[in-house]
This record gives C-alpha cells, sequence and structure tokens, in this order.
C-alpha cells in the first residue's frame, strides 16, 4: 500500500537543497525534514541566490558527504514541480561528489538530461517519491472501520502537515492508537510512506484516499495530513478527492494569520475561517455524515507568544471551537486535542 | 491544444464496440457516437452476453470491414475504464479482420499482451485517445475573455454531454459564434478535438480547464462538457476542477428525472436540484464571481411527450428557471437557450 519507498531504502542523511529560494513556503520540504526528521539531515545547501535558511550548517557537497550524508534532497515545493533550470549544475556537483539525489518534485530527475547523464557516469540514484502506486482503484464510497481525523486549510503550505504530524504525536502521548498518514513529498520523506495525492489522476483522487486510510480496528485514528485547499483556483480538485475519499470523522482547519491571499495569488483573498469550516463540512457529510470540526490550528510562528495566545483566545470564543497552535504546546492545544478525541 | 489526434487521423468509420454491457449507461461511447456523429458510425458488435443494442445493424468485424469500416471503437465507459477480459477474443478478431481499435478507457490497449501482439501480427493500429497532452500547466485563476457555459450534474452519465452538444448547436442556429469543447472520450471521438479531463494528474485538474477554453474574443461562447458531479462520491475532483478552471459565466445542471442514487453507488442519494444548483455556484464564485444557473436540462428519454413537458413546466415554476429536455426541440428549450444568453 505504501506509496513511496521506506525510509530505511532512502540514501540517508540528507543534505537539503534549498534552490534558489527567497522565500521560506516555497522550502517546505527542506524545513518540515529539519523539523520533524532532524536525525535525517546533516546540512543545508542552495544556488548562491537563494536567500533563505533553515538554520542547519551550510555545507557543499563534498563536505556533507565527509559528514556521512548519502543524498541531496531537493527542498522545494514550486509550482508545477518543476526543476529549476539554474539547479542543474548544482545537482551535477552533488552527484559528483557522491550523493544519490531525491525528489518529491512532479518532473521526473531523469528528464532532465544532464542530470541522467551525471547520474550514469558517477554511478549515483536519482530517485523521485512523487510517484503513485500503479492500479489504484476508483472510488467506491463505502464506509470503513476506524476513526479519521483530516487536517485542511484556508491555502496552501500555512501548516496542514505540521498540525497533522504534532496531532498524531499528541494521540499517541495519550496511549491512543494512531497513524499520520502522508498525502505529499515531504510528508513522505518524514514518516516512509504514504501517497502523493497531487500526482494521482484526476479520476482516481478519492480511490487514492480510500488507500491511504484503509479499514481499521474501530478505536485506530488515522491523522491524515491535507492537501491545497477547496478555495485555491489551482489546486482544489485535489482537496476535494482526498476529503471525500478520507471519510474524515474530524477535519481540523488550518490558517495562518496576517495571510489575507492565497500564496502566490494575489488577487484571490482567502475565505473567513467560518466558510472555511462550513464548506469542507458541507462536502465532507457526502461520505461522512457524522463529520464535525475538531477545532482551528493557527501557524502563529510570526507572532509573540502573548499576542498568539490572546488571539487563540479571541478566535476561540468567536467561533466556539478550540484555537490552538500546535507548535506551541500548552492548554490549547491539549483542548483541541481533547475535543478531536470527543 | 488539442489533447486527442484529429478526426481525420482516426480510422473512421466505425464499428461500434458494446463489450458485455447490459445497461446503456455503460455504453454512452456507442450511443454518443450514434447520435452526433452518425456518419461515423457503420454498425455494432459485441460479445454473446450484451443485451443492449445502439439500433445500428449487427455486424461481425468482416462484415464491417466489407462496409467500408476502419476502426472498431469500444464503446463503453466503465469504471476505472478497464478492458473486460471477456473482451479481449472479440478485440483480436477485430484486429485480424483488418480494423484499428480506438479506445477512450484509462488502460491502455497495448498493456494487454494479447492486444499488442495481435496488432503486430495484423499490422494495425491501438490508438488510445484517452491520454493528457503533456506539459499542462498548474491553474492560474486568472479571467480570460470570451463566455463559458458548463454543464453539470447531479450525476454521472445522465446528460452533461448532450446537453452541451445540443446548446452549442443551438447557439450556433442562432448565428452565436460558439466552440463545443469536449472533456471526456466520447466528446473527444465527436468534435476531434478536447482534454481527457478524467485522465489528468490532480494538481493539474484547474491548469487542463483553463487550457481547454483559452482567451477568445469577448463574444464568443465556449460550451463546455460537464464530467461527474460535486457530489459524486468517486469523480467530485474531476468536477471540481473542471468547475474552477472553467470559469463559467453560466452553468446548466443537467439531472435524470426518476433516479435517485448515485449510478453504481446505491448507498449514495441524489442530491436535490436546488442543491447542486447552490453548490456548484457556490464553488464556481470562487474564480468567477458573476457565476449563474442558465437553466436545469431534464433528461426524459423514458417519459412520454406529454408527462415530459408536464414535468418542466412544474420543476420550472418551482425552481424559478427554465427548465428543458435539449433532446426535445420546442419552447422550454428555446427560453433555455435565451436565458443562457442573458
Amino acid at each position: 500500500m505504501s506509496a513511496a519507498a521506506s525510509v530505511t531504502q532512502l540514501p540517508t542523511p540528507y543534505l537539503l537543497f534549498l534552490g534558489d529560494a527567497t522565500e521560506a513556503a516555497y522550502a517546505k520540504t527542506a524545513f518540515g525534514l529539519r523539523d520533524w526528521a532532524p536525525e535525517h539531515c546533516i546540512g543545508e545547501w542552495g544556488c548562491d541566490t537563494a536567500t533563505i535558511s533553515t538554520g542547519l550548517p551550510r555545507l557543499t557537497p563534498k563536505e556533507a558527504r565527509a559528514r556521512g550524508a548519502r543524498g541531496l534532497v531537493i527542498g522545494i515545493a514550486n509550482t508545477g514541480g518543476v526543476i529549476g533550470p539554474s539547479w542543474v549544475p548544482f545537482l551535477v556537483e552533488a552527484l559528483e561528489s557522491g550523493l544519490d539525489i531525491v525528489s518529491g518534485l512532479h518532473v521526473k530527475l531523469a528528464s532532465v538530461p544532464a542530470l541522467k547523464a551525471a547520474a550514469e557516469r558517477a554511478g549515483r540514484r536519482l530517485i523521485d517519491i512523487r510517484t503513485p502506486p500503479p492500479n489504484i482503484p476508483c472510488g467506491t464510497g463505502s464506509r470503513r472501520a476506524g476513526k479519521r481525523l483530516l487536517t485542511v486549510g484556508t491555502d496552501c503550505a500555512l501548516g496542514k502537515k505540521y498540525t497533522a504530524l504534532a496531532i498524531a504525536r499528541a494521540f499517541k502521548a495519550r496511549g491512543v492508537n494512531a497513524d499520520f498518514r502522508a498525502t505529499g513529498q515531504t510528508g513522505i520523506l518524514i514518516s516512509g510512506g504514504g501517497m502523493p495525492m497531487d500526482a494521482v489522476v484526476a479520476d482516481f483522487e478519492a480511490g487514492a484516499a480510500e488507500l491511504l486510510s484503509p479499514a481499521a480496528d474501530p478505536a485506530h485514528w488515522d491523522v491524515i495530513e491535507g492537501q491545497g485547499s477547496l478555495f485555491h483556483p489551482a489546486y482544489a480538485a485535489v482537496s476535494m478527492g482526498l476529503l471525500h475519499g478520507s471519510q474524515p470523522d474530524v477535519v481540523v482547519v488550518c490558517h495562518q494569520p496576517g495571510r489575507e491571499c492565497v500564496l502566490g495569488h494575489e488577487d484571490f483573498p482567502l475565505p473567513s475561517l467560518a466558510e472555511t469550516i462550513d464548506l469542507n463540512l458541507r462536502i465532507g457529510r457526502r461520505t461522512n455524515p457524522a463529520i464535525r470540526c475538531g477545532g482551528v490550528s493557527l501557524n502563529t510562528a510570526h507572532m509573540d507568544l502573548g499576542a498568539a495566545r490572546e488571539l487563540m483566545a479571541h478566535e476561540g470564543a468567536r467561533l466556539g471551537l478550540p484555537v490552538a497552535d500546535p507548535m506551541r504546546p500548552g492548554a490549547e492545544f491539549e483542548r483541541l486535542i481533547d475535543y478531536c478525541l470527543g
């Protein structure tokens, strides 16, 4: 069932490649690995024009190899999932320094002739993890045993993966039998398996989500990483199929306070939290009539703790739901976990 | 831009293959070609267990070849788009009788070893038309000039393609500059081009819809064939991306009176017309704030004319919208066309 090679087959530990990114939101694979699989991360590297940093030591591929790195992970998740032409000489250098390359982009590494040639010359591997398994069935809509929680959002790249990882960890800390279910390249790299939902052919999108969280013990929870947003002008199809196929009992709605427009689409204002909750419940009810909202996850990384807690309290009172930042442990997050478990 | 080979490159005229179908809804490719491209249809053929008929002469491949047929079209659109194992000896016989095979299924013809071998032996072609073009971009959400109408539905296989074809024909009859835009295999076979929306990778679904109806003269109408339903447990992702990317000014909602459940999913009751209109407008408003419902298309093929007209009048009064069966020319359909043109 697992769509990706297990982590033990992947060339860990990694050097994280930041490409030419100047905005952290586009390097979410690098940041996700740093935060959730630090044991696999040796350092970072990028084009000279990259202005962001994960805070890990900046190492050349040769230096990273000397410190034990076996693979270079492309840490970028960009529009269209393409390989930046400016990256190619850097990736060739990594191959020539003895590192395999791991990519979660749509475009396959071997489709770039210079990379294919360099990998063959250096005897290194080009590993694409955004490749769905063959023979995904169409969705059935049939109910299956076990509990499911899906993170959904007002936009892309604002905390759906972190929220799902933190909730799965908190469930386990309370002794609940739970699994994190990855739906994107970063989650798959972190957890060693999953389904690259945005790379699945649209007719099979709901079926792929059904496959990702199979029937389980009635007390077991799958905590499923959300993708995109029902309000996103490019990616709503992915969110729709994932919502229908996951049949969540609980959705947790993720948002980044202060973000007013869809990332990269300035003419699309973000929906309100109330509207996001309402549309997700309305659509989710189609395959699970008992669906409910378990709370709101706010990404307050850019705020100080006092302002963040004040905002959580205010939004919680306004919406009548637990509101927390899963990356700030405390009473708010524990209340959200209580409410999700029901 | 066209996703499929033009009709002139396809091996027309055709023998229509009905497989082992016992329900007409699963043979919609055969019926669509009979109704909208009769000049390309020589006859029909099927397994001995097929119980349906298009009314065309039943011919063996050898007889059809003698009457001028050059290709056999698989007339079935089944769940998962698979090649029935029982069909294979029949398809081999067609190849050996001198016919190419044309398929709009997901599964590629050449993936069946017996077909690949027979085609090579007989020197015939295996043509898969459900293959999207390479390098589809992600959706942008940017508005583009020209008018667009999209047919949407309460379910699959109840008249979205016929409605779009009939509306495009009626627009042209009134001197309106209009194009039918095909989104599925049958529409592509009928019109000679289009985008197989359900075979596109989900991340690019809205982008594929944007590509299908490009910027045009402000007075030009694209009449876009709908796919699936926002309420379908397997295929809603396709409908979602098509709705966002098409940015329709007008949606026409299609329904088959008497159908109470999703075809093949008896535990999913169909949504009401009012709910279908409401959800499509709510979601469509995201990429076109001026979206409106142009009316309701009822597939009344199974009713007598009196009962059909009575139902149209009743539903029209109830919903406050034009309600017509596009396959029954008359005052109702003309009112729907008036209202769509605005």
